[in-house]
């Protein structure tokens, strides 16, 4: 579904409000994923010039069909042969401007001289993170998005624990999530799946091997798609056959840990207060130094996002962010486990999107 | 297979040579495909400081293990909760170097401005596209990841088309295509298999879309995957049941002159020369208008990588290279079709490595 022409309206107004605020006459959008938040274009090759009274859009001649089917208010132009750059330039799309934005934190440092020396007229100052707080608060239609994604990841998750047999490897367990996720109507995976057996668990960064699966084993899948470009993110953990008490009763600890942390969220409240009460529920059975990465972070067009859940960070939650609270315990050559969810920060508290049941799944 | 350690050091070498060239005492390599090309490390967060005697890289602590897993030559610096650049000085890893040169093409604006501001002993010169040339020319280890990785398309390629049926969506095809590359040992897909049926073939980023499969249209598959982290790319097309003369006379046309053009290939020659030849062909049927994208590219660690075989390029092929040539013949709401092989430039001549069938498949 194309994004309501209403809601890229209040984000466009949004923006221009901030570029007032910094005093930009002009912001030139270049990172897709904020081209595409901000007018609906899902081709990789497009810019956004967005003005006070008016947009210009400028991609190459193979997205010209596709520009002209997908963007409602902008002005197009096609480049020819020669640069997105010096598209704007010859179509005299800068105007009168004489400040102009570009996004410093992405945009690279050899494209930024180019359009220095092309751009004489105007004055080109570095801007971070100007987009990136909108995209911060979901609107109806990602909620929706997001909310589709986490049902197909859900619907697949439940297919592959059914299908789970000795012998099967980590790869083709992964293969068969892409596949159906893809099947059942999602635009691809969200990231390469992660499906890890027995004490692979506790490589918090391992990708999907040849390893197979046997009995007693646990087995970690961490998942997500994309539905009109919004992410999923969901890990569930499963027990194959009979495991000992001790990881029975540590996945207890993570998830009541995990439980109490979602009950607790609500907007207004630094995320970096979650990270440290998680961290201690875990530490009353001294589990919190096997947690050795942030405990969340946003969802939306991108699968990581702000805000970071993280002792690291400064933010604050705010109704509207959609986040994950995925706690983990990592023990290295021994086990490893995770539990994660994605949360809505509501007005008055907060929902978990992800229904899928948390228990540690015995087969 | 990891690359073979006296092949990271021929890279390795190579790459001093260029910096001498320039004045250089020591690169910052910040891209991840670069990184991986001269020291082999994987992972999505590591940049490596090459030296004249030595190399230091640092990544973070989610990395640890496997920097030490994979690297051999360099010295291996983890950055705590710092930024990559902060553990870089605080290790005193830049020594007593005067000028070091950074990837201008990739790296962000803002990263350069932070460098400048730690690195105050050091002048950072903005240096753009030193490793690329060095990647374009192949060692027998890639030659050989590339050639399983043509060997896996074209097996899955047999398989999705002996399973094409009515009623079958793109989509569909597109999803089984990864799966089967990845069930048969690739690392994943090159990029997006594109799966388009009838006149949607005309549509040359048109992505697969739930249209279905009728008889008497034709099938445009381009498929790749990656091994060891190296790309294949081919297209091949399809006639599902009968389809018109004029069509199996045009696929002739391409055919035939996508042919001749694959045999002129040799060393020595400007790329453009054969964008210019092949164009000459198709115009003897009058057809070269309806081929508006370049005709190949280079193929490696990236799907798309210098040298650019084009008329805008200025490139000329040297042993060692692997191309695509892909020209395609577009008339939009009617049909279009492309013929994609991956060729090899040789001392000699040249050694296309597809191998599967070029004729247009009847079913």
């Amino acid at each position: 579904m194309p994004t309501p022409s209403v809601e890229l309206a209040n984000r466009v107004t949004a923006l221009r409000s901030a570029m007032r605020r910094v005093d930009l006459d002009g912001m030139l959008i270049t990172s897709p994923k904020n081209v595409r938040y901000l007018c609906g274009f899902t081709g990789s090759n497009g810019w956004l010039l967005l003005k006070h009274r008016s947009s210009v859009f400028v991609t190459d001649s193979r997205y010209k069909e596709q520009a002209t089917e997908e963007l409602q208010h902008a002005r197009i132009v096609v480049a020819g042969k020669e640069r997105l750059s010096e598209a704007l330039l010859r179509t005299r799309a800068l105007g009168n401007l004489s400040v102009i934005g570009f996004e410093a934190d992405s945009l690279a440092y050899d494209t930024v001289r180019t359009l220095r020396r092309l751009f004489k007229s105007v004055k080109l100052r570095a801007i971070s993170n100007i987009v990136e707080p909108l995209r911060q608060i979901k609107s109806p239609s990602e909620l929706d998005a997001i909310r589709k994604a986490i049902r197909i990841s859900e619907k697949v998750l439940a297919e592959v624990i059914n299908d789970l047999r000795p012998g099967v490897s980590e790869r083709d367990v992964a293969a068969d999530i892409t596949w159906k996720q893809r099947r059942a109507g999602a635009d691809g995976d969200a990231f390469p799946p992660l499906v890890l057996f027995g004490r692979r668990c506790s490589l918090v960064h391992g990708q999907p091997s040849s390893a197979t699966l046997s009995n007693r084993q646990v087995v970690l899948i961490d998942l997500g798609c994309r539905v009109d470009g919004y992410c999923s993110d969901l890990t569930r953990m499963v027990a194959f056959g009979r495991i000992p008490a001790a990881i029975h009763e540590m996945y207890a600890t993570l998830l009541s840990a995990q439980k109490r942390t979602r009950e607790e969220i609500r907007a207004g409240t630094p995320t970096a207060y979650y990270d440290e009460f998680i961290r201690q529920e875990l530490d009353q059975s001294g589990l919190s130094r096997y947690f050795a990465h942030a405990l969340g972070h946003g969802i939306g067009l991108d699968i990581h996002e702000t805000p970071l859940v993280s002792s690291r960070s400064n933010a604050c939650l705010a109704a509207g962010h959609v986040i994950t609270i995925e706690p983990g315990i990592y023990i290295p050559g021994e086990i490893g486990m995770r539990i994660e969810d994605d949360v809505l920060v509501t007005r008055d508290r907060s929902e978990t999107l992800t229904t899928f049941p948390r228990e540690l799944i015995a087969l």
